[in-house]
C-alpha cells in the first residue's frame, strides 16, 4: 500500500501526465503570419482542395485518440469517464515513448453506444487513428465494428486487439519450447470478454483448431440458455467443436494450454494436474492471477506466463500497441486488420527466438526492440494487405 | 504571394505544429507501476470520489479544447472542418506560447448546432474549457450559448469575445487620446456577425449608450424586415434609439467612432468627412481594412486602428485569448463572464496608458507583459464576481 501512496502523491504532484508543445515559433510578427494569418490560409486552402492533405499539413498523420466511456477501467469497473482519465494520460505517455506517437486523451460522459460512436465519428478528422481503451464487454465489440464501419481513419480496441497480439506471440514460442504444433494443442480460455473473445479469434485466424472458452458460469457451448450475447454466439459456432459443457476444470482436463483473462485464484494445481503434459497456462488476472506460479508449477505446469512483472513472460500490451500504430500510421493504413495483428505478433515473437526457454517465451516489457519490430511487421502487412490509404 | 508559397512549404516541412509530449519516464518497470499500472488506480480511485479532483491528478485543469466546424475559417468561409485545422493548431500553439495553456484542436463534421452542441457536452469532463472558434454566426452564438447552460466548465467563442475584448481596450484609450467620454459618443459598428453583436454588447457592458449596428444591407433597426435573426433583434431593441434608418454612410454622418468587422473598402475619405471632430476609425476587415489608414487620414481620421501588423495599433486577439484562459483556469472558474472580459479589457488598456498617442492605443500584438496583466484581472475578476468552481 506504500507505492500506492507513493503513486498517488506523485500524480498530485505531476499535475497531468502529458502536455501540448508547439513545434513552431510564433512569437514574432514573422513568425505569425507564416504558422498562423495570414500564411496558414494556404495550408487551409490545400486541405479543402484535398482532404488528404490534412495528414501531409498537420499533425493528423501521428495523432491518435485515447478515448474511454470509463466502464471497465483497469480491474475497477465502471469508475466513470473522468475517472478513468489518469490511466488514459499515462497510456498517452507510453504511446509517445515508445512510439513517437501523438496520443489525446479523450473520455467520453455517456454509456450509449450509438451515442459514443457518434461522437468518436464526428471527431474523426481530427485524427489519424482511433484507441479505444477500458470500455466494457460486450459494448466495446459493437462500438468498435461500429466505428470500422463509419470512420476512414483505423480503429483499434487495445483491451482485444493488443492483449490478443501478445498472446499469440508469447503462445508461438512457449509452444515451440514444448514442441507442440499451434493446430494440434488444445486451448481453454477463460475469460470471455473483451481480451477472452478477441484472442480466440486471432488463435483461430493463426491456425489453432481447438478453443475452448469458459466465462464465470463454465464452457460456453452453441445454445446455452444463459448468459450469452451475440459475440459469445458467434464464437462457440466457430470452437468448442465436441459441444462440451461443464466447469472451466472440466475444459482444462486433456488440455495443452490456459489462457486466463478472468478472475483471480479461478484454477487449482489440481486442474493443472489434469491438463495434457507439458501444460502452459498464461494466468494474466490482474493483479493476482488465475493461478500463482508456485502453484501452477507445483501442479505440474512446464511455462507459466502472467500480467505482472515480478515473474518472468510478462504479458504486457506495451509491447503493441506502441509499434502497432507506429507503422499503421507510417503506412498511412485505413484499418488494423487480421494481417497486421497475425504479423505484430510474429515479429514479437521473433525478437525473443534466438534465447527461448521456459522462462522466456516473449521479451521483456521494455525490449527497446519490440516498437521498431512491431512497427516495421504492421507497416509492411498494411501495404500487402492492401489497406492503405 | 511568395510569402505564402514559403508559409505552405513550412507546413509541408512542420508536419504540425504542435506535439504531445510525456511529463513523466514510463520507460522501466518502476516508473511505469507509478505512472501506469498498477499504482495509477489511486488516482482514478480519488476522482471515482470526487470529480473535482481530476483537476489535481490530471492535466485537465491546464487543457482547453479549440473546437471549430470549419464553417467561418478565417476570411475563407466554409472549407469544412479538416481544412480548418492548421488554423485550429496555430491557435493551439499560440495558447501554449503565450498562455501556458496545453490546447487540444478538435474539428467536428457536423454542421448542425445540437450535434455540435452535444458533442463538446459529451467530451466536456476532458477538459478544463472550450474554445470555440471559427464557427459561423448566427449558429456560433447558439452553439455557445446551449453549451454554457449545458457544461460546468468555461465555453469562450474567441472570434466574438477576444475581438470585443481587445476592441474595447483600444477604443478606451483612443477616447483617452481624444478627450471624449463613452458614456457620450456615437459608435457605429459594421458587421453584425460573430464581432460585431459581442463588440455591441460588451460596450453597452461598459457604459456606451450610443451603438448603431449595420450589416451589408444598413443600419439594423427594430422591425427590420429583411436580413435578421434573434440575435440581431435583441441586439436593435438595445441599441439605434433614434431608429434611424440607412446605409452604413447615413449611419456614419454625425458619428464618434467607427469599428469594422466587416467587408474591405466599405468605407470612404468623404464618410469619414462626415463624423464628428477627432473621428476614431477601427477597420478590422482581414486582410484589406474597411479603409486603409491613409484614406482615413484623408477623411480626418484623428486614430485609426486595423487587423494588420504593418500598419500603428494592431486589433489583433493574441494579446487577449492566452491570458483570459490562463487567469480563468488558474481561478479554477466555471465561466468566462462580462466581468471578466471587462477585467481584461482594463488590464490592456491599462498596459499602454503611460504612453499613449494616437499610434499607439494599444499594447503591440507580442507585448510579453500582456498574457500575464490579463490573466491576473481575469482571475481576480472571476473570484469577485464568484464564478469560481
Amino acid at each position: 500500500m506504500k507505492e500506492n501512496e507513493k503513486a498517488l502523491q506523485l500524480h498530485y504532484a505531476w499535475k497531468g501526465k502529458i502536455e501540448i508543445t508547439p513545434r513552431v515559433k510564433v512569437d514574432s510578427r514573422e513568425a505569425l503570419s507564416l504558422a498562423y494569418t495570414p500564411g496558414v490560409a494556404q495550408a487551409c486552402l490545400e486541405i479543402q482542395k484535398d482532404v488528404s492533405q490534412g495528414y501531409a499539413l498537420t499533425r493528423r498523420w501521428n495523432t491518435v485518440a485515447v478515448v474511454t466511456d470509463g466502464t471497465a477501467v483497469l480491474g475497477l469497473g465502471d469508475i466513470g469517464p473522468e475517472a478513468g482519465m489518469p490511466v488514459m494520460e499515462g497510456k498517452c505517455a507510453l504511446f509517445k515513448t515508445f512510439g513517437g506517437v501523438d496520443a489525446i486523451p479523450l473520455c467520453i460522459r455517456s454509456r450509449d453506444v450509438e451515442e459514443i460512436v457518434h461522437t468518436i465519428a464526428l471527431l474523426s478528422g481530427s485524427f489519424g487513428g482511433v484507441n479505444l481503451e477500458d470500455i466494457s464487454a460486450p459494448r466495446c465489440f459493437e462500438i468498435e465494428e461500429k466505428l470500422k464501419a463509419r470512420c476512414d481513419i483505423p480503429v483499434f480496441h487495445d483491451d482485444q486487439h493488443g492483449s490478443a497480439v501478445i498472446v499469440l506471440a508469447g503462445l508461438t514460442n512457449a509452444l515451440r519450447v514444448v514442441q507442440k504444433k499451434p493446430e494440434r494443442v488444445r486451448v481453454v480460455i477463460s475469460g470471455a470478454g473483451a481480451s477472452g473473445l478477441s484472442i480466440a479469434h486471432l488463435l483461430l485466424k493463426a491456425g489453432f483448431r481447438d478453443l475452448i472458452l469458459c466465462d464465470r458460469t463454465g464452457i460456453l457451448y452453441e445454445g446455452r440458455p444463459h448468459g450469452m450475447n451475440p459475440y459469445k454466439e458467434r464464437m462457440v459456432r466457430r470452437t468448442n467443436r465436441e459441444k462440451r459443457r461443464g466447469t472451466l476444470g472440466d475444459a482444462l482436463a486433456g488440455a495443452d494450454v490456459f489462457l486466463g483473462f478472468s478472475t483471480s485464484g479461478l484454477v487449482t494445481a489440481e486442474m493443472v494436474r489434469r491438463m495434457n503434459p507439458d501444460p502452459i497456462l498464461f494466468a494474466c488476472a490482474n493483479p493476482v492471477p488465475e493461478i500463482l506460479p508456485e502453484q501452477a508449477r507445483a501442479g505440474g505446469a512446464r511455462i507459466i506466463a502472467t500480467g505482472r512483472s515480478d515473474y518472468p513472460n510478462q504479458i504486457n500490451n506495451v509491447l503493441a500497441f506502441p509499434g502497432i500504430f507506429r507503422g499503421t500510421l507510417d503506412a498511412g493504413a485505413s484499418d488494423i486488420n487480421d494481417e497486421m495483428k497475425l504479423a505484430a505478433a510474429k515479429a514479437l515473437a521473433e525478437l525473443a527466438e534466438d534465447r527461448l526457454s521456459e522462462d522466456y517465451i516473449i521479451p521483456e516489457a521494455f525490449d527497446p526492440r519490440a516498437a521498431q519490430a512491431v512497427a516495421a511487421a504492421v507497416e509492411q502487412a498494411a501495404r500487402d494487405s492492401g489497406v492503405v490509404r
